[in-house]
């Protein structure tokens, strides 16, 4: 397990994009196709891009919440480079869209539903933590923000 | 460092595969937007699947080889479970990509450039190695097979 560094605190701005992102998963829950996970991107406290996830809406396993997201921002800025962006999601990033904000340059994550709370399928490889991902640098991540919104989507679950 | 278990050998059909994909990997190099990463997906020993890394022509980073293929193989086959259809790439797959393998129920891959032989760049963590992500369960991940005919497309290049 790598050392945690102390992370810049959730400012009101990613507390309420979180709020948002949790009302869009509660929704989608009740839509066709759609899973009850939806992630945010935030540029200079501004969103510049929301997604669900789409996995069963495109057919497409790696079209997680976070993965649209990035995919959206990095056309909105016309760049695959998101760096200074502010990843905001229901659910701790699994080890897919942790790779994927590391491509991007995303250093900072802010996420509802943690890993130890909710059912092991929203994971790849279990025996890795979110620590394992840090690789002890500049990258924070801040889990369990407004949890109780969304972990009964989550907490349940076939394996 | 989770021990290995003893891989089914590479098929033929595996090995040209393996091959087509580099040819590909070798021509995408000079084709615009591209990038020489090639993968292909095989079911039954068939390709269902073909795709290069698309980030740049996509303008999307989660577009690697890889997870095109696996996105165009849930397609072809209806469904996001691609149990039993084993991935083929150029370069050892990073993280992201195992991930999603992981997720799409993909359990092979055989590829060529490994990551002690290629530029740091293509992972996204590099203090976690391919046997981080074996879990010690019944994947099997075959490198450096025909290693020699794309090294040189991977072995430099910045960080």
């Amino acid at each position: 397990m790598m050392p945690e560094s102390t992370p810049v605190p959730v400012s009101p701005t990613e507390h309420t994009a979180l709020v948002e992102a949790a009302q869009r998963a509660l929704a989608a829950r009740d839509q066709s196709g759609k899973s009850g996970i939806a992630a945010a991107i935030l540029r200079d406290g501004q969103t510049i891009a929301e997604a669900e996830n789409e996995v069963h809406l495109q057919g497409d396993p790696t079209r997680h919440a976070e993965m649209v997201a990035i995919a959206r921002a990095a056309e909105v800025l016309g760049t695959t480079d998101l760096k200074g962006c502010v990843m905001i999601s229901t659910l701790q990033p699994c080890e897919m869209c942790l790779a994927a904000m590391r491509f991007a340059g995303i250093r900072r994550v802010i996420f509802a539903a943690t890993q130890g709370r909710v059912a092991a399928k929203y994971f790849a490889f279990p025996h890795l933590s979110l620590d394992d991902f840090r690789h002890g640098d500049d990258f924070d991540a801040i889990g369990g923000v407004c949890e109780d919104l969304v972990l009964h989507l989550y907490a349940t679950g076939e394996e």
